[in-house]
């Protein structure tokens, strides 16, 4: 998984119909030579910006999901806690 | 998923059976470390030469579309409304 | 799916049995920032040495072939029309 | 597969419930040109914060967990011996 | 499909029951930008230290294998011949 914050959120009107109604974030990945990189995720957490989020990517994402088959690559799958120091910071 | 502009269309007259009628677009990464890469998309929204569009790739992208056989790896899931700021842009 | 060029064959006389009669070619993307990364893929739509051509990689790539269960990761699935300007080129 | 250095642990309070119990921890890879990433993994084999680990990454990495429905893209699969010298430490 | 070197055997005498007796080796990926990059493989084939070889990464990966559910994402799938010239040497 990748270790990212979120930075904003994406408003969609025009998508796939199987993914109305799901939260739409930016991320930028923290930590490493990947630091830096952004990209879009779901997020049914309830995360908010500038947590620090795990993000699983790939086709194990969508089992994040109540419907696995969402075209969904990348989802937040738990915020890291506030005191949880990583090196990556 | 990732964040690109769609640059242009790809004309392919010698493609997999499976692709034939399928919409193939160019697009380039924008925000973050990868901004600048570029890579093929299916379009089933009908997203236009310049605006920004979310690309869902690997296994998943191809929910996205009628036959899950078909041997495509990235397709456009949404297009970003024309008013939604990213601090990618 | 990514833009590349098909660059040179490639024998291998010890391989998996699968892969017995499978057309191997070496490919360079062109375009964007991973331009010049080299991939090994098969082809089965008859693509030359210099041809510009649609790559489809991932578990995705096998569904160009007869049998799904090949162990390969990357294939070939069209070829680009040469009056086909990119602005990749 | 990865080779990585285990650099920390990671507290998620709030994370997906099929992820409960689960260790995840913080490595980095090590050798070669993506020396220096750094990613999340779960780890079920008592790896230990230094301990030289093979990552496994993508929808085969969740077979080394009971579940396979959980949204995990990373999971180490061994610890390296410790007198296994290797051309990238 | 990447092009890379053998360059070392891995010993990992704690690691998953299902990759027990499987024959682990380092790489190094040879030709175009990803050069360099290092990796570990799953060898069936009987590829030895310096042999030029074809590697499955992902899903498809551990089609090589007997068991499909051994949490392995690369797979030595071809040897290439040694009077095979590739642009990359």
């Amino acid at each position: 998984m990748l270790v990212a914050k979120l930075v904003s959120s994406v408003w969609s009107t025009r998508k796939a119909e199987s993914m109305r109604g799901l939260k739409l974030m930016l991320v930028e990945l923290v930590g490493g030579t990947r630091a830096g990189e952004s990209m879009m995720v779901v997020d049914t957490i309830g995360a908010g910006i500038g947590d620090r989020v795990i993000v699983c990517t790939g086709s194990a994402a969508s089992r994040m999901l109540d419907d696995v088959n969402v075209p969904v690559d990348a989802v937040v799958v738990g915020i890291i806690d506030e005191d949880c120091d990583l090196p990556v910071d």
